[in-house]
């Protein structure tokens, strides 16, 4: 195992949040909150410890997958117990654990929160809420690797171990240019809809956390009821964004090179928007008597389905008063998630199609035994170690869901509360149901339970495998 | 498709099925109860039916694989129609819907019942209800193996098709053979739980349904309170024979052989036997306070511990009432299940051991990239083909029980009644929590959940791909 390295690389990332630490500084000093200090001292320390993990680059750079997946779930860690600095000194949040929560929820991009209210909080700190958002989405060490250089194949197992989804695509040769990319196209629409929001009259301090929210499919709000009080075209607009937020990036960047056909053929995409419209129809439908019209209803049932599939977490209304099926539409829903490649949590869309098509192939072997069929996917062939992979990531999402039943299960609270928090943290959405719905909190947590909850966030975000192998011995034996 | 023997042996059942109306036709007369008369007349439809199927011998008895599967799942939907006529005949259920879930959950050895009380109806009628349990636990075309003399691999084929596990192990070179031990050991172990229950002082009625009940894995009681009524003694035994049948029998095989070493070194048969002991402590704790003394807390811990991991259903107390921790414990049992080459249901300890294992396995993938490595179980390696076969039949669990939870939102039923009665059908249990509680029953749901509902008992009964095949195209077309 190359410590120098992994070292190194945290020591990169605490000096970037330091350097993030500048703008919640900024919103501090424009609002004149003295808050801001508590962003000016954890800056400083970030610098300090990560100076000095910097200071001298390590001769050797090389480094394989288990160190790449290693590197990135020690730096989330440390990214995470920094981010939590501010709401301790600042006092916005005065237990370490509830501290470490809020922020692993926001680097996350899950927007659960353990605060009962967000509107008496200093604007620095509201920002500083979504940011953690918008710098998780695309993750910290792919804005990383569009900055620094490394030897040989480092980039990939670092990019690997952080983007959502069963593979990763290289739209470029190199690492480094892919990054820059992603990270061009990220701010660009995050910048479109602050405008977008701007001009439908939303305040600017509003319109820019909203952006930060939804590009990163958090779901922090700046509001107790969310995005709620917003007028209907903003909620629209969100809605829009959020779906945009959900699609593969992948996508984006081949609209750019004009590959029209290649954009719009991606097999992942098609799915996410043809299972975005039936729910959206299905529970449109359902609460058709609850809003008075129907041009409302399926407003509402739109925002909601963008909100959860996507794992955002914004919401427009209590989706725990809807009628069953249109919460069981949504849990379900939960569970799906995003597209690979874009900010979103969840299972994925093309883990499903994958899921899908190997339990098809597996069923016409019954009927031809002799057959060989390989899985096909946008044309090409599926290789079989990421089947292998997909099917063993289930598994042990699983497994992990169950630990965690468990463990909720000693606080006493009932099963649809746990069943449903831990699908809105390991998902990475926000709000579950009932105890944990749109209008309360995860504040009614013991310890122990927001313990458990924090691994599954983060397990979700960096599915499931870089942050487990930080459990297995093996991993820290040399040889 | 070899249409003939499908048919010759899909006849088969139905005389079978004829010969089985005999016991609840003495059960009639010996009560002198007017209803045995619904059984003859079933029975004598069975043999008109049967008997014309198996006019002649077909000539080519030879099938595959997808014969088989098809043929088992016909079978099963054959015996479980004309096992419902008895209940519209004699009018104990007079909707037909009613009356085919009753008996699916009987042949099924489910034992979800759509009756709000038992105690009224003929002895006749109950004593088919625990009976239907009792040929299905050991599966009716395993009972026809043991008599019939087929040509070639056929036997192995609907022994394949039918038995619950991931891999049937041949007990014996011939499958005749093996098919007659089995149900040797099935008939004296049901014996002896009849004796222990008559000298505890158990009517013999009484311990005759129950005993078929347990044997089978089923939890179709005669009294509206389940096992509840009676004494503490006879719980305690009941609870032992569930646990016991709840053993892959090919454990009992090579104690009979007096392969004692190889008998208690399963290591399924170990893991199961852990977990019921893990989960009676936990439950026992959790529940210490409800029963006035600790001793009467761990029976009823044991007792339905051993009741829901077997599938079987039965029990002693509304555990609807008990703590979140107590319920949650229960309903990871539900998934769990008992052994293979059991009679009970559920996803099995063996798959769940497989699961983990080459979960373990891939984690290490990830730190010795080059290591190639076999997952083993007894000391053998485990087939890839077996693996994979298990991946897929989780995610087509998933899916099914995904589907099955939007036909039961539909009805307006809470997350958790809907969540639990699914577990409860696809794992062949009986009871849930909530609205289909120990307490309560499955009369509340509308035909469309009832049939969907019937279709889990059966998949979960015949593991799913058979039951799954009659529904591709492919299937049935010729080639």
């Amino acid at each position: 195992m190359n410590y120098r390295i992994i070292l190194y690389i945290v020591g990169w990332v605490l000096n970037i949040e330091a350097a993030f630490m500048l703008l919640p500084i900024l919103t501090g000093a424009l609002y004149g909150e003295p808050d801001l200090w508590a962003f000016v001292v954890t800056g400083a320390l970030c610098l300090a410890i990560g100076g000095a993990l910097t200071f001298r680059k390590p001769k050797r750079q090389y480094f394989y997958v288990k160190e790449g997946y290693v590197t990135v779930s020690l730096c989330w860690v440390a990214l995470s117990v920094m981010g939590a600095l501010p709401f301790l000194i600042s006092g916005s949040i005065p237990h370490p654990i509830d501290a470490l929560f809020e922020t692993v929820s926001g680097f996350t991009t899950t927007g659960a929160s353990i605060l009962p209210a967000v509107e008496g909080l200093p604007k620095c700190i509201l920002f500083w809420r979504s940011f953690t958002h918008w710098i998780g989405g695309m993750g910290v060490l792919v804005f990383l690797l569009s900055l620094l250089k490394l030897a040989g194949g480092s980039h990939m197992n670092l990019m690997k171990a952080e983007s959502p989804g069963p593979s990763v695509t290289k739209l470029l040769p190199k690492v480094h240019s892919t990054a820059k990319i992603l990270y061009g196209i990220y701010i660009a629409i995050t910048l479109l809809q602050i405008v977008v929001l701007l001009v439908s009259g939303m305040p600017l301090f509003d319109a820019v956390t909203t952006s930060l929210g939804t590009a990163g499919t958090g779901g922090f709000g700046i509001k107790n009821d969310s995005i709620a009080s917003y007028s209907p075209l903003i909620q629209v607009e969100v809605t829009i964004f959020m779906i945009l937020f959900g699609v593969n990036f992948n996508a984006y960047f081949l609209l750019l090179l004009r590959k029209w056909k290649q954009a719009f053929s991606n097999e992942e995409v098609r799915w996410y928007f043809i299972i975005i419209f039936a729910a959206i129809l299905l529970i449109g439908w359902d609460i058709r008597g609850l809003y008075g019209n129907l041009g409302a209803a399926f407003r509402h049932s739109a925002f909601q389905v963008g909100s959860i599939i996507t794992t955002t977490g914004f919401a427009t209304t209590d989706f725990n008063l809807w009628p069953q099926l249109s919460r069981t539409v949504l849990v379900l829903l939960m569970f799906i998630g995003a597209c690979a490649g874009s900010t979103g949590g969840g299972i994925k869309v093309s883990r499903f199609i994958i899921l899908l098509k190997s339990s098809r192939k597996e069923l016409s072997q019954y009927l031809h035994p002799r057959q060989v069929k390989k899985i096909h996917m946008d044309g090409k062939s599926i290789d079989r170690e990421i089947i292998r992979n997909v099917n063993v990531f289930l598994v042990v999402y699983v497994l992990i869901f169950a630990f965690s039943m468990l463990v909720l299960a000693c606080d006493g609270t009932d099963l649809v509360t746990n069943f449903t928090a831990i699908a809105a943290t390991i998902n990475n959405i926000g709000p579950g149901l009932e105890l944990v719905g749109p209008s309360a909190n995860f504040g009614l947590f013991s310890c122990p339970a927001k313990l458990v909850l924090i691994f599954d966030m983060l397990a979700g975000r960096l599915e499931i495998f870089p942050l487990l192998l930080l459990f297995v011995r093996d991993t820290w034996r040399k040889f």
